[in-house]
């Protein structure tokens, strides 16, 4: 197979979102559990994502997304949080750690391969992310780009037509065995990255060996040996 | 001013079309005067753009019109050109050489903003200089986008759109009056960048007096130093 660009899902998969957002929800709301609050607040994406998916809701980018699901879960949890506070919090999903091995991993395929997001995140909300974490993509694609969320046929298909290249020639690169099915539904390629701690102490949602893919790495470093070998 | 991302257009402003161009024309179709051929497609630029812009055509990326302004040139020369050749001659403006100060200014702006590209190069042309040319932008945004072509206010929107900034906090830099006019309109910030060799020999269209802008510079490393000072 002839990979000439390689796709990567963001949350979980490049950045480690569970001990980022505690970190910063420690910080900044010093009377929660913060492990147990990124946990919930997390638990509120799919749903989030579904009533756009659906059509229940408009479509609204992911800042949005997180910042009512966000309101929601303060009021649940009776918390009292600020204007600003409520902001900083959204933003810290611009300010994520990379799992140790991603740099080095993308910096290596990127040597061949043309890298870019293709997440769920925004526009503004990766390319953040990306300067934070000196992610080195190519540049940023992102569902915001086509008003609609994966696992959509439609915002798999934005990397080969803004990359011009054909589906095959897409390495989708995740975590998550739904955004592997849909890219594969969507004719990519598709290469399943384990990362046993994205939900901190929790056990992965999806287990490797559920998980139908091209290739399996237990990290970037792991996917550019194999890209890397003929 | 608080500027938050400086955007840049490619052609001429951070990259050398004219050189870049006649170089591969040279090697490509070694029986043409290299320097002439590359002017002559380059000045069908604007009216292919103006053909889109106007609704006589409809949307086409700029590869496309690069390969029909390609055809048409080489049917009045009376050059012959095989597929290939022809594909590889439109290859060519994603293979261009960057202006000695390109990616030290750049890497010096990009430090303390967003740097992105705001170019009527398409997506994938855009993201392969990039790569080609080792230029340092956080993000890729394209006129393809949006379906239209600068200077309709309309592209120049997608920057503070996707980035999320007000429009006066989005820096236009180009070496073209007439895109720092439609920027202007569009509520961006100005940066001319004077280019004396954007058409080799020949003298620039632009002259610096000519041009209304909120910064002047004489290369992306002034620029900068002038971003840089308080």
């Amino acid at each position: 197979m002839e990979i000439r660009v390689v796709a990567c899902d963001v949350f979980g998969t490049v950045v480690d979102w569970y001990t980022g957002i505690a970190d910063q929800v420690s910080s900044l709301l010093p009377e929660v559990d913060a492990a147990d609050f990124a946990e919930r607040w997390r638990d509120r994406y799919h749903p989030s994502l579904n009533r756009v998916r659906t059509g229940e809701r408009e479509w609204a980018n992911l800042d949005t997304l997180h910042r009512e699901s966000l309101d929601d879960l303060l009021r649940e949890l009776d918390v009292a949080a600020d204007d600003a506070t409520r902001d900083e919090l959204v933003r810290a999903w611009h300010r994520l750690p990379a799992w140790p091995d991603s740099v080095a991993g993308l910096a290596r395929i990127r040597a061949r391969h043309t890298t870019t997001t293709l997440s769920n995140g925004g526009f503004a909300l990766l390319t953040n992310l990306a300067r934070y974490a000196a992610l080195p993509f190519d540049c940023i694609i992102s569902a915001e780009l086509v008003h609609a969320y994966k696992p959509d046929a439609v915002v798999y298909r934005t990397a080969p037509t803004l990359l011009d290249v054909a589906p095959e020639q897409v390495l989708m690169v995740a975590a998550h065995k739904l955004d592997l099915e849909g890219a594969r539904a969507a004719g990519l390629r598709t290469a399943f990255v384990e990362r046993p701690r994205e939900n901190g102490p929790h056990p992965p949602v999806d287990h490797p060996e559920d998980v139908e893919c091209d290739l399996h790495a237990d990290s970037l470093i792991d996917l550019a040996n194999q890209l890397d070998s003929p």
